[in-house]
């Protein structure tokens, strides 16, 4: 086993980046070398102080807002990006990392596929990393496994698949004050239409993804891909840590989507996201409905928790990120996620293995 | 794409090897290119008529008794093997395979992770395998994926995993005498006991297997592992195609199995096989629970049928096997399963990508 630990940059340290250095300094074998984010209330501080957690004997970790301050060439095995949802705004970041020889882990949606909408860049990557010598994966929760990785793995089990419907029901109320913004918490049914027009209620980022690694993984001729956005509207008062909706308002969105072959559903995604659901009558949940040979019906209740989810997936991701071949990556290339309770350079494949 | 198709040879050609068969004429870019079965009934048949299926202008496909008449040298891509459940039993087909440079795909349950009973004989098959550039696999429903793979998969959104209880429920019923024999349906509890005590009752073979695949995955330190057998005793008459319970008779096996760490049980597996469960008041399925961060709870009701998972497991990782690096493979180490739907061929890797 390697003797020096891993060494990870986080890029991004909102909820998500700082989640992942909190598990990061859980685990063994691995070392937050340093830390991105110009953030004001973040830049300059330290990083144990910023998470309250205590530094003991390892080194201080300044948080810096430029990145050319903590990662240089091969300074780091992985860079964590933690700092849009899009490919395009997360490709400067991305192509800059690659360009130092350092693996990318990117928390993106739009990157868990980034073929589905900027096939272009996706190349360029694709191309960058191979030229560098290194790899980059987008990961998540979702997309990344919920409504994709895990609908894909249940279908290895069938000799024919006709239709998949893949259904994640879950709770807003974790969440904070962005998140009910973007999901039109609290508006009234008019003011959510205006908002979905205009783009300032973005709803769930990642059908296009989900479906079309789907389909890359079946080889399902999916010709076409849908989504649509609705309000869900709630009957009595509902009230969440950060948000509120008055009966007869919006509580939160439900976000479907479709892909198709010559006009028929192949793939079908519900995805209804809401503060308070269980004040609606609902149950959380993420449900897998595969009809084919056999049929499998999964159910996970209540639905898992996609903050922590994510920051997982992300975590868990590392080593497997370092091993694979250069290139972009998509979970649909890499071994299955796996929690990761020992030493993380356990998973390292030796130089020669490669 | 490759204008070839793949080249596939089935060893063993009961209900597993003639399942696969089925299949495979049923999918693109794939191609059976020879059967060796010594069994009377078949050997000397030409294969599609023992499927019942339409030759159509397919090349007559003649069952041979000795392997050496369907494989030699790189004369296929892959073997699949279906004639054992140990690795011992398997042990000498597979290394034939191997040294004439053919990948090979077992259904042994022992092969899924074969370092958990005989790692003499699976470090042998790992440097065979690489001294011939080619890879193997041991696959299917169980080990494979219900209560090994898909728990691993799960694990990937969680930051730390306390307990692992994976459950799977299934029915007996569409099983046929030999599976009865093997299970002990319709002894008396004392004839039971005898069977479980000379071995001649076999129960499920593969807890050590899954259990040391969850716990190399995870990194897990399982530093003991320890499997039990009872029968379950019905209260009522049960009656399958093939199997019959008398009241107070055995119905069927309960499996159970546990990986400890210092005395404490980290992973609990229970795994009840009986004819007619709802007779019992049983609802068949596949559980899994995991406690940690976050926890999961996750069903599929009924269960996955045993029979044609496995079936689809083999047929599914075709592809992946032939892309690996050589050497002897778990299903940790490969891509995520999947059914195929379309050609076969998608798959492969081009040779300079390797």
């Amino acid at each position: 086993m390697r003797t020096e630990p891993i060494k990870v940059v986080i890029w991004g340290f909102g909820a998500m980046g700082s989640g992942m250095a909190k598990v990061l300094l859980n685990k063994s074998g691995v070392s937050i070398v340093g830390v991105c984010d110009c953030h004001e209330a973040r830049r300059g501080r330290e990083m144990h102080e910023i998470l309250g957690v205590e530094r003991g004997n390892r080194k201080p970790v300044i948080v810096e807002a430029k990145i050319e301050k903590v990662l240089t060439e091969r300074s780091c095995d992985l860079c964590l990006i933690a700092t849009h949802s899009f490919t395009e705004d997360a490709f400067p970041g991305i192509t800059y990392a690659l360009s130092k020889k350092v693996n990318v882990i990117s928390t993106a949606e739009e990157m868990a596929y980034p073929k589905a909408k900027n096939p272009a860049l996706a190349e360029q990557l694709d191309q960058l990393a191979k030229a560098n010598g290194v790899s980059v994966l987008g990961t998540g929760i979702n997309p990344g496994l919920m409504m994709d990785l895990l609908v894909v793995a249940l279908t290895g089990c069938m000799t024919d698949v006709k239709h998949i419907e893949a259904k994640r029901v879950n709770s807003l109320s974790p969440f904070g004050k962005a998140v009910m913004e973007e999901q039109g918490v609290g508006l009234s049914e008019a003011a959510f239409q205006a908002g979905a027009e205009n783009g300032s209620i973005a709803g769930h980022v990642g059908f296009e993804e989900s479906i079309a690694m789907i389909a890359e993984a079946l080889q399902m001729p999916i010709d076409q891909i849908e989504t649509q956005k609705s309000p869900i509207l709630t009957d009595v008062e509902r009230r969440s840590p950060y948000g509120y909706a008055a009966a007869g308002h919006v509580a939160g969105v439900n976000m479907t989507g479709q892909g198709l072959h010559q006009g028929e559903v192949m793939i079908d995604m519900v995805h209804p996201q809401q503060i308070e659901p269980q004040l609606g009558g609902v149950h959380t949940g993420d449900y897998i409905t595969l009809t084919g040979t056999p049929p499998v019906h999964m159910a996970i209740t209540p639905e898992v928790d996609g903050g922590i989810g994510t920051i997982a997936m992300c975590v868990n991701m590392i080593p497997h990120v370092i091993n694979a071949r250069p290139g972009l990556k998509t979970m649909l290339d890499l071994p299955v996620p796996r929690a990761i309770i020992g030493d993380m350079r356990h998973y390292l494949e030796a130089e020669d293995d490669i």
